[in-house]
């Protein structure tokens, strides 16, 4: 048991239906989610930082072909991957953020070398790859990226005429039941540090140089040491005008709401403007919160009795 | 004299050396803000929208040759004006934003473009120069953008391997003396809606792809009609690291604070980062802000009274 040690992930929030689901398929989403937790909290209680260990977490997620990050992405209008991430350390708030990139193995990865090894907070587009090449982040051909699935999900979603999130109702039919979305992570760690982050491939069939929170620094990914750290999943575009992460630093900072009131009420204004999704926090405290207004949200978290816990469902 | 609307509007914040600011060219920027201000007013006082006004305002800043926006936008490591923009309504919170498009005539249209007529809020890159032509919102050739001493700022900056913003300290020399940075708009309409806009060219000689925080929503512009309408100006890593917009929303909406000691302590935050700049901010109450902690902030406003006021320096 330790004192200050806290981590949570999630696979994404949306429509996951219990019947759809098989129980194969929830299994490996489970296994995946319990390990990918575990070798966090390995990693956390040997004294990695927080910003390595929500680095590490969301690189594993990012390689789990059916979580919406990395190898197995949903593709754009072109068929392609396109990847937003972001990483913030709470500790002086340092943040690096990448959007539209096609070619980072590790998106995550890429947002931390921007955060560490340019002048610069965001990075977007094809120049963004570039960055990747000459910091030598490891990269990728776009067919790395695309599993089966996903380019049937994508000519599903461009033979309908519609723009998607992963875990919109209309993929939760047939060969599609079982999608989700964004990836993300966020640690406490044994000095008390905070650290936060977010990776997407966005919107199934998406208008190629779509943004949505997840690199948006307040909205999907946010880091404060004296205050929270949360990481967003859900309808970007909603998440973005609701300055959702932020929204929870704030309510706590300056309405003095503790974490599970201001993640709830920050959500319900999302909700409020028309938007569904969930979130997952740690606050200085160590408090941990994984709120979500969907039917599901893939995630596993730490509490100070290092059990490493796995959900999908509200129960 | 109208007991509603407000006008604010900024054409940077930045080191601005009295001493090396000729009269002749003060007066051209005076002339400029009391022109854009005085137009601004006279339509928000004919009953147009919050909206339409902050965006007419903005596009009339990014026509003018001097401000770091359309027409005169500072020019990346490439030679090429790379801009960002954002648009917010604070009614219903609706938001567009652009960033890294070469082609918009007017890149704040484009944001309002994406708003309104696209599923999204935030598009990139060359996507988001082929959604303007979609939209049919007036493009240019990058020819249009470049201006001879915006020219020669980028050269002298990749001759010293330095990315600059525009108002930086070693610009401050010579025949670069003079320049400003981002230009920005918040109004105050007759049904007491805010909205807020603000669009820039980003720093001399950036790296391709850069984005500040201008276009990120809560970031360099926000708005809410139950709050303020923020538009903000400086080095946007920093304001990106502080949420600086949302922060003065979320200080007033939790903390109760007034918007002059939001505003103020906002920006303390962006300084104790290690950023500097300014912002022009409108609360729901009528109250204006235009602070900054550089040498100088060329902006207008318009407060109850009608008359418009403009400034550079403190006094």
């Amino acid at each position: 048991m330790n004192p200050r040690c806290r981590l949570a992930i999630h696979g994404g929030a949306g429509v996951i239906d219990r019947a759809s689901l098989s129980p194969a398929r929830e299994a490996e989403f489970r296994g995946a989610l319990a390990r990918i937790a575990g070798d966090a909290w390995h990693a956390l209680m040997h004294g990695a930082s927080a910003l390595d260990v929500v680095e590490q977490a969301v690189c594993d997620l990012e390689d789990f072909p059916l979580f919406n990050a990395g190898h197995g992405a949903v593709l754009n209008a072109e068929g392609l991957a396109e990847m937003d991430a972001a990483i913030m350390d709470g500790h002086a708030r340092r943040a690096g953020a990448v959007a539209g990139v096609l070619s980072p193995k590790h998106p995550v990865s890429l947002a931390r070398a921007v955060m560490e090894q340019s002048e610069h907070v965001f990075l977007v587009g094809p120049e963004a790859d570039r960055f990747a090449q000459l910091c030598a982040v490891p990269r990728m051909p776009p067919s790395y990226f695309i599993t089966p699935e996903r380019a049937e999900q994508q000519r599903q979603a461009a033979a309908l005429g519609r723009i998607t999130l992963d875990h919109d109702a209309l993929y939760n039919q047939g060969a599609l039941r079982d999608k989700t979305g964004t990836v993300g992570a966020v640690a406490r760690d044994l000095d008390g540090h905070l650290a936060a982050a977010t990776s997407t491939g966005g919107m199934t069939n998406k208008r190629p140089g779509r943004v949505g929170d997840s690199p948006v620094i307040g909205a999907g990914t946010f880091a404060d040491d004296d205050s929270v750290a949360v990481s967003a999943t859900g309808h970007g575009e909603y998440f973005i005008r609701a300055v959702l992460a932020h929204d929870i630093h704030a309510r706590m900072t300056y309405g003095r709401q503790p974490l599970a009131e201001a993640s709830r009420e920050a959500l319900a204004k999302v909700r409020a403007l028309g938007g569904s999704g969930g979130l997952i926090a740690v606050d200085r405290d160590g408090e941990l919160a994984l709120p979500y207004n969907t039917e599901g949200m893939y995630r596993a978290w730490v509490g100070a009795d290092g059990a490493v816990r796995v959900a999908i469902y509200a129960n």
